[in-house]
């Protein structure tokens, strides 16, 4: 036990905290001595225990105080658990459906309790590479990006309360940190940490490192990533972070969550289903050539931005005389110059999420965390093919973003570079 | 005194503070009883005191905790008083030149001891009101702006020092509402706190309150004023916040610092010059008809930029290699992108700059707040012709800020409008 109250946990020491612990305890029932307990994290961020007991089941997730990248450790503050928390517990009240419950954070010990996302959930990117349909995945993911970002924003919030609350995840930046080095940074420069299919695309990686049109267009983005304090944002919402299954939604993992553009969520999300699309011919075998299943992708990335637009403005009219200070009613007083700024709103945080989106496409090819969907695809050279068109959409995307006008486009686009 | 250590200080109570305060004290010297001690705050906002002892001079200011504007009284947060004291010190570390000195500064009394900026200085604004030529004014403030802002932008601090900067200025919100108030919103809107010149200016205060696209783009100003923490900004850098001599510029009441868009002080000074050439038809006699003046103060509005330009970009060349996280050296790696990311970097907040000056304008005509450069106009016609015209010129700023190219186009369109 270090002086400061934190321990890692082992299964030993995790039985003996939650029979100390009476908010789990009664998720799990009386009997500690029948406990199952599994070890699902990777060991190299956090543990994470999945324990079901005779009354009902609980997650622990404990931060460790650095990370594991191929190989490196880095060291970081396990204070992110106290991000993870509170914004767990933040966006849970906005949007309950789509954030696990928390039933308990033990700041000291990094610890959280929480909710036991039960079979059949899986990892939505799992999902998207074994070819599985979501038919409700935009109309949930939506839900939670509009009501997350919305509520913490100046649309609803006070000057007053957001400032307060801009200052306390000023506290999460080491992983605003990593955020800025390994997507806004390593892939534009040479980097130890860098990797991408060699030798197929050494001459893709080195083009994104001598573009100076992309370099500078990146620099806008990081700056704004960096300065903008737009609203409560999940911060690593890729497929990754989603649990689904056919009817349930379940975002997880907000360690990284800080006050930053809202279009740093969508374009995450967004861009990790461009990703999966362009992987799927990566996946494709003798008949299922995943034809159909492409088209749900794009339908899917149209939904979500649609379905968002929709959701989140609708918020914005039924709040238009609420609390929040950056449109007030009295100036923005009709039905028309309501419509004006929502549009101008909109069409702004459209090219933010498009801008974000690919240059969390670009780092997922040629910077240092990879992505299953490719990663999956075990011949290197079909691989690098799948990989080399994402990037290339990606590329585009960022520079031309301002040139799309809605997601139409965007999926026109994409069909286009993949004919 | 008040629970809090808080008392304000009369005469009798000022005497006794600097015995007790060495650092003040040892400037003064020993004659307590020979104090020369003069009131010269508005006493509206804070007490500002004058004393000249025999060895030396201070001058003590010590915030209220209210401000008063037209006989309405606001509470207003004395910890502004700490905000101003820490923004002296971090600016006076940055430019020494051109800031007054802090000798004492007490987080309870809300009181700061500083230097006493001596005759013949006068306030900046008063002196552009009476005509007088000050040649230095746009080196010494083009000095300020590029140091103060650069040294705390990211171009300069590690993402780590800037975002918990942003956290402890994230507490100075009240004065940040204030602005936000009478700035942003109520120039906009019917507020019982506006005034204009009427009946001559209500038809365009009205136009004001009615003009959907200037309303769509002080939106965004607004937004931007609330959410982008760029770097540490005076936040109130008008003609009446910079104290002159000919060869002296000295910058004073910082008390609205916090971390904002640049624009707004570069914005907030140039915007003032503005309104002092407008004023000048209004000061003009018979023999003086102030058209050299004029000449003068629109060659400062371009020096001004111009060497801002110039020095900033230099201090960014200076400090490439330096701690600054925004532009890696190992990315932006060669004069030509150096240059492409700098000259963005400054199109942007050169049209900030005319975005947030115009909306200072505005807000000077309409808003609460008027500038002496018109008060002092005794006819109500003149001054209202020469009001009408330097609001004419600020909504055409503001609504065209991005077709303005440099500062030599924006002096252009100044002298056509006065034609």
């Amino acid at each position: 036990m270090s002086s400061d109250g934190f321990r890692p946990l082992d299964e030993k020491l995790l039985v003996e905290y939650l029979k100390g612990t009476p908010s789990l305890a009664a998720k799990l029932g009386s009997q500690f001595d029948k406990l199952e307990i599994k070890e699902v994290g990777d060991g190299n961020l956090n543990f994470v225990y999945i324990v079901i007991g005779s009354s009902g089941a609980v997650v622990i997730k404990q931060a460790l105080p650095y990370i594991r990248c191929i190989g490196e450790s880095w060291p970081m503050t396990k204070e992110r658990a106290y991000f993870e928390a509170t914004t767990l517990q933040d966006h849970g009240r906005l949007c309950p459906a789509h954030v696990p419950e928390v039933y308990h954070f033990d700041r000291e010990m990094c610890l959280i309790g929480m909710r036991y996302i039960e079979p059949p959930h899986i990892i939505l990117r799992k999902g998207l590479i074994a070819g599985i349909e979501y038919p409700l995945l935009a109309e949930h993911i939506s839900e939670y990006l509009a009501r997350t970002l919305f509520y913490t924003s100046l649309l609803y919030l006070t000057t007053t309360n957001h400032k307060s609350a801009v200052a306390k995840y000023c506290g999460n930046v080491e992983l605003c940190r990593l955020t800025e080095q390994v997507v806004f940074s390593d892939p534009y420069k040479v980097s130890e940490y860098n990797r991408w299919t060699t030798p197929y695309l050494d001459a893709d990686a080195e083009a994104v490192r001598e573009d100076s049109i992309l370099k500078v267009e990146v620099a806008q983005l990081k700056s704004k990533f960096c300065e903008r304090a737009q609203a409560l944002i999940h911060g690593d919402l890729h497929t990754g972070s989603v649990m689904v299954t056919t009817d349930s939604t379940q975002v997880i993992d907000p360690e990284f969550a800080f006050y930053g553009p809202m279009g740093f969520d969508i374009g995450a999300f967004i861009g990790n289903l461009i990703l999966a699309y362009f992987a799927q011919d990566g996946h494709a075998e003798k008949g299922t050539d995943r034809k159909l299943y492409k088209e749900w992708i794009l339908k899917t990335i149209s939904d979500t931005w649609n379905l968002f637009y929709r959701k989140f403005t609708a918020l914005w009219d039924k709040n238009k005389d609420g609390p929040g200070e950056a449109y007030l009613p009295a100036i923005y007083n009709n039905p028309e110059l309501q419509l004006l700024v929502q549009q101008k709103y909109m069409e702004d945080l459209f090219h933010d999420s498009l801008g974000f989106g690919a240059a969390k496409m670009i780092r997922r090819i040629v910077g240092v965390a990879h992505v299953e969907d490719f990663e999956s695809i075990k011949e290197a050279s079909k691989r690098a093919d799948c990989e080399r068109k994402a990037l290339n959409f990606a590329k585009t995307l960022l520079k031309e973003r301002k040139k799309f006008h809605n997601i139409s486009e965007v999926v026109a686009a994409i069909e286009h570079l993949d004919k």
